[in-house]
């Protein structure tokens, strides 16, 4: 501590005359000045503590002179920012943007460009862009490398995935900073395509938690025309510095001014619950440039895809990912899931329990040899294989109030996606399917480009651009994670874009702490299709053999619900559980996808997480309580509730016995009376969880 | 002499107990056999005389064993193919595609790969291509070279282009083999992006003459899928070998089983009216996949285009390429060629003069800042400039009965144009635009990539066949050159693909022996959109600073149209310098476009051409005959005209003191009447050439 203390007068006397901005509430300090060699440097302190020591920062340019030194200050300007806006989807109905912002006007003493940086603090953090000015001495040019560094002051515990290219679908390391090292994690995990270029590579958002409490989260936002960072580690010093991810060709990003880079973001509380509820991200993006959002709706949904996943039945028609002669022998399995009846299955299901929509993957020719190959043409999104009757089932779903979720696998080959994009869209429209969940599984084509390079970054905002024009709602998998950009294209309603529930089906699949730790990393940045809800939990429960399974207990799935934020939110497992324990099934049906309101009762990354939640337009709550492979005991004061109204609590929790390895399903249900002045005890089991809803009582 | 006499019967002995193949005429022998190692060798030879002394074949592969040695010969198969097709446009009505194949099937001893290779052998020359079965052992592979040689027996005259990976539009030298160089070549060319990787790096077709008078051309045909091959010189052994052009990551070709090659072709005659007059290009190619061809029509054109070359007007709205604030600001130059009051003049004159088409550049939103920065979203291809009405513009083109022709400049981004196509395409629909001009002007993104790799020959088939689906016809500027893709897909009308007549506008242009090479090389592969039909030659008339002319005369322009054959042929000029020389306008209102014969009566690359051309379902003739920097005197039969029949001729030649560059446009213009017993002596100026109408008398 004394030592801190030290780094934090250094800290002041060097930033003495600096260029300074602040947190509304005092709290977050950030200083800003040119070293001596006219390097830009920043540091950033929390409660009179350092949190980021002196850090470079700068952008070098391909065939042209570095933007990471030489610069004099033009000008340096401080103001303040606080407004409330609507989002169309999300956790709260209104969100507070409150700031002040510091904007260092520079100019290159050699090369006269001209760069600012736009500093914002705000109570949960800091965050920093780099702005191209229109100028006579900047036009095109190329980012080549980002020098953005995060100096970081101890060796803080971190929540970290390798920083790979491609994928960012891995379970999370909990070690130290000085720990990081991905050559020593197990790479048996079930990801196909893996593109990490050193050992010390990590992925942002990056949640770290110091020696003395303080909550520290690493991220970017705005990531628009322009790559993702990575984040490479200085292990020795915790030292973090951007890490571009590159095109086919090694370049980082083709600008044209005026543009800017995304939001360097840096989020510091002492309390967890101020970065896990964060709307930082979302406030520095743009508004939404959909004037009429009327047809963006939340969806709860059902679909053919679990049952592929365990084994049941197959995405494609003839029951082989190898049959390269369908088009001259197409000959049907039996088992196939995309068919006509089992879609009016869900259909029927979907409309008896009340579900917006019925996603169906499998449902078009190509899934007979799409993957691992690199292969261009794959799928042209239009063409259902013989035994799926579009135009019937889109009928039948419209007689029963059901809507399709359609499903565009790319492959990773964008090329062909795009080149078919508006007539899958053309179909969409023909068949008033009003969402999509596209996939991006495999190495990308154009060939040489990075699932997390500008092209793909290009790509993805592209899609939702393209579907706004045809009023169809992006959930997007194996997509890089968004930073926001659902604020500008709010039909972009979710994405994946981390390990989602998939890999318990059939790899190590995903520890008990991996739903504690997303909310503070992955949804930072917009909704995530976790696709929750697995009642089954043991794979032996389809072949004996099968040692996989989800690592929760069916109480916890039910808890996801609530602390998995997504407007479009799925039921994922097979109709039959459901049918099986429709007691359980019940809060399912009942919890609500989109909010007014949301309060984060309790936090700890890796740990536990509960949440409350107020249904949008409603005066029911919902609450979800998740642990991780620990067994928590907790009290819940209920103050969010409405004073002197009183709540029907259902209460779905794990069972006395229940463990998520030994006993994951026993769960019990039990209702109260409540009003706000009422406390419940939650009993979580190991990998267990809590899911409560709050009805009121006329 | 001796010496080849000598080789020659090395090449017997060698081949003694070989595969082989014969021209139908016993002329041309193909041997095929193995080398110890197991590596397929073939020779050619020429009655009896060796032309390709035994050379390599085969192919490498990434990360698998190469296909080009340790093969044993599981079978060979000799068979013969004689039929007749009709082209849906073309130099005549029918052709005749006859040849003796020869199919040796190979197996490698330790991958336990087949691999095919096809050999035909035609009266003009033979071909041979890769087959790669469907087989257990290879189904997915990536080509990483191809190993084919061509063994040259002495050092040819050879009329080469640098092997340009990006450009085609350069001018030829003619050199020995010995000295092609591309260090020693003028680069100062007009030729925007340039990718040259090696001093010895030519681009095929290459056309070649025996120091014994044989005439040479090494192509290939039915490049689907597979990058252009250009062809490294050994400039001492007079050896080429195959240089597939990469993509951004350095692979060739991504290909599954069953596929194969393209055909590489080798013509041999000593008649060079056999070579260029050949219809083995389009033999070799897959017959039409279009079922209805009845919308593909011949078209010819004026258009607003040659006005912005010679600096009359301008592309953009705004008068300039760098207005990079064109979305805030548009401020009209005054000078923007592409106005509704512009084209409908065009209009005018189209209907007035009797040409099918009006082509328009620079109508769409873009322009102003398109070129050479590697931009990626340049053009939507449907958004008019603000002085473009699109609606008005067709009704007013319909109401007097002429076509409009579309243009859609890529500025080399591919991947914005294709994600754009479908819309650009409807958009044509819309407004009744039966054809379109494409071009791609810039480096190429997806970037990494080249105009002549894979990727790109897959995007200009990929266009033909979409513009199919919505039956429009392409003609595509800046594309790899065509190999015969035009007789599977017909709608793929014409191509640039070649230094055209723009580069006399503004560059050193191309030199009097241009036009006299083209068709031995650019045009076996398919029509050239050459742009035709300059009349006021020099530069200086519009700018009396400029230097720079079209290096031919004005009848030499007449001839054109003969010897530059394209279905969709341009009038290029100014409409206000046809209106000053209506006597020899006539020609290019009077001449055809699409053809029932073609008799080839003179040929010499580099130096004249002589071609007579009937007139598709009419009894007309016509004929162009042009020549290099030397004038040049020569009698011709007319025995090509129907017996018995009186013609009226219509002789448009040079002005007895005519000279490319002293005097360009001095013409004169006599009618005499012929019959097929008529001879007619041709007087063609230095630069110069003739044409002539032959219309049948009743």
């Amino acid at each position: 501590m004394k030592y801190l203390f030290f780094l934090f007068l250094l800290f002041l006397s060097n930033f003495g005359n600096a260029q300074s901005v602040q947190s509304p509430s005092g709290k977050i300090v950030l200083n800003f000045k040119l070293a001596a060699n006219g390097q830009p440097l920043y540091a950033v302190s929390y409660k009179n503590k350092a949190v980021i020591l002196e850090s470079a920062l700068g952008i070098k340019l391909k065939e042209k002179p570095a933007l990471d030194a030489n610069f004099e200050i033009l000008t340096s300007k401080n103001s303040s920012f606080n407004e409330s806006w609507k989002p169309v989807l999300g956790e709260q109905s209104s969100i507070e943007n409150h700031y002040n912002e510091l904007i260092v006007s520079l100019i290159n003493k050699e090369s006269k460009v001209k760069m600012n940086i736009i500093f914002r603090a705000f109570d949960e953090g800091v965050a920093f862009r780099y702005d191209f000015p229109k100028q006579a001495d900047l036009n095109y040019f190329i980012i080549a490398d980002e020098v953005t560094q995060f100096n970081l002051t101890e060796n803080n515990k971190v929540f970290w995935i390798p920083g790979d290219f491609d994928s960012n679908e891995y379970e999370y390391n909990e070690t130290k900073l000085s720990e990081i090292d991905n050559s020593k994690i197990n790479m048996n995990n079930g990801i196909g395509v893996k593109s990490i270029p050193g050992k010390y590579m990590v992925q942002s958002p990056l949640m770290m938690k110091s020696p003395s409490g303080l909550y520290l989260n690493i991220f970017e936002a705005a990531v628009v025309n322009y790559p993702v960072m990575h984040l490479n580690v200085d292990v020795k010093n915790y030292k973090l510095t951007a890490q571009l991810v590159p095109n086919a060709i090694g370049d980082r990003a083709y600008l044209q001014t005026p543009c800017v880079s995304p939001w360097r973001t840096i989020m510091i509380s002492n309390d967890a619950r101020d970065v896990v509820g964060s709307k930082m991200i979302l406030n520095l993006n743009e508004p939404s440039k959909i004037d009429d959002t009327s047809w963006i709706k939340p969806m709860k949904y059902i679909g053919i895809w679990w049952e592929m996943h365990v084994g049941k039945s197959t995405w494609d028609y003839a029951g082989s990912q190898n049959a390269t002669n369908f088009a001259d022998a197409p000959k049907a399995s039996g088992k196939h899931g995309a068919t006509t009846e089992n879609t009016k299955r869900y259909i029927d299901f979907a409309a008896k329990n009340g579900f917006d929509g019925v996603l169906v993957e499998g449902w078009n020719v190509g899934w007979e040899d799409w993957n691992g190959n690199w292969k261009e043409e794959v799928f042209d999104f239009v063409t259902p294989y013989p035994d799926f009757d579009i135009a019937a089932i889109s009928a039948y779903a419209k007689s029963k109030n059901v809507k399709m979720i359609m499903h565009h696998e790319t492959s990773g080959s964008v090329a062909n996606y795009e080149r078919h994009l508006d007539r899958a869209f053309e179909n969409m429209v023909k068949y008033d399917y009003p969402a999509v969940k596209t996939g991006y599984v495999g190495k990308i084509i154009p060939r040489g480009e990075f699932h997390d390079g500008q092209t793909m970054v290009n790509h993805f905002n592209f899609v939702a651009k393209r579907a706004a024009d045809y009023k169809l709602m992006v959930n997007s998998h194996e997509s890089s994670r968004p930073t926001g950009y659902g604020r500008t294209y709010p039909n972009y309603v979710a994405a994946e874009a981390a390990r989602g529930t998939e890999f318990n089906a059939w790899s190590i699949g995903n520890p008990p702490m991996h739903e504690t730790i997303l909310p503070f990393t992955r949804l930072l940045g917009g909704p995530m299709d976790y696709t929750p809800g697995i009642f089954e939990i043991k794979m032996s429960y389809y072949d004996k053999n099968k040692t996989e399974q989800v690592h929760t207990t069916l109480a916890k799935q039910l808890a996801l619900y609530v602390t998995m934020y997504s407007p479009i939110q799925m039921a994922a497992d097979l109709l039959e559980n459901y049918e099986k324990y429709p007691d359980a099934f019940q809060f399912i049906k009942d919890v609500a996808v989109d909010w007014d309101e949301s309060k984060y009762l309790q936090a700890e990354p890796g740990d536990y997480l509960t949440i409350a939640r107020k249904a949008k337009g409603k005066e029911s709550w919902f609450l979800g309580a998740i642990t991780d492979e620990n067994a928590r005991k907790t009290e819940i004061k209920l103050e969010f509730l409405t004073k002197g109204k009183k709540y029907k609590a259902i209460i779905y929790e794990d069972a006395k016995d229940a463990d998520w390895k030994k006993n994951p399903i026993a769960y019990k249900i039990k209702t109260m009376i409540v009003t706000n002045k009422s406390k419940i005890n939650l009993n979580l089991a190991a990998g267990g969880g809590t899911a409560i809803s709050f009805e009121p009582i006329n």
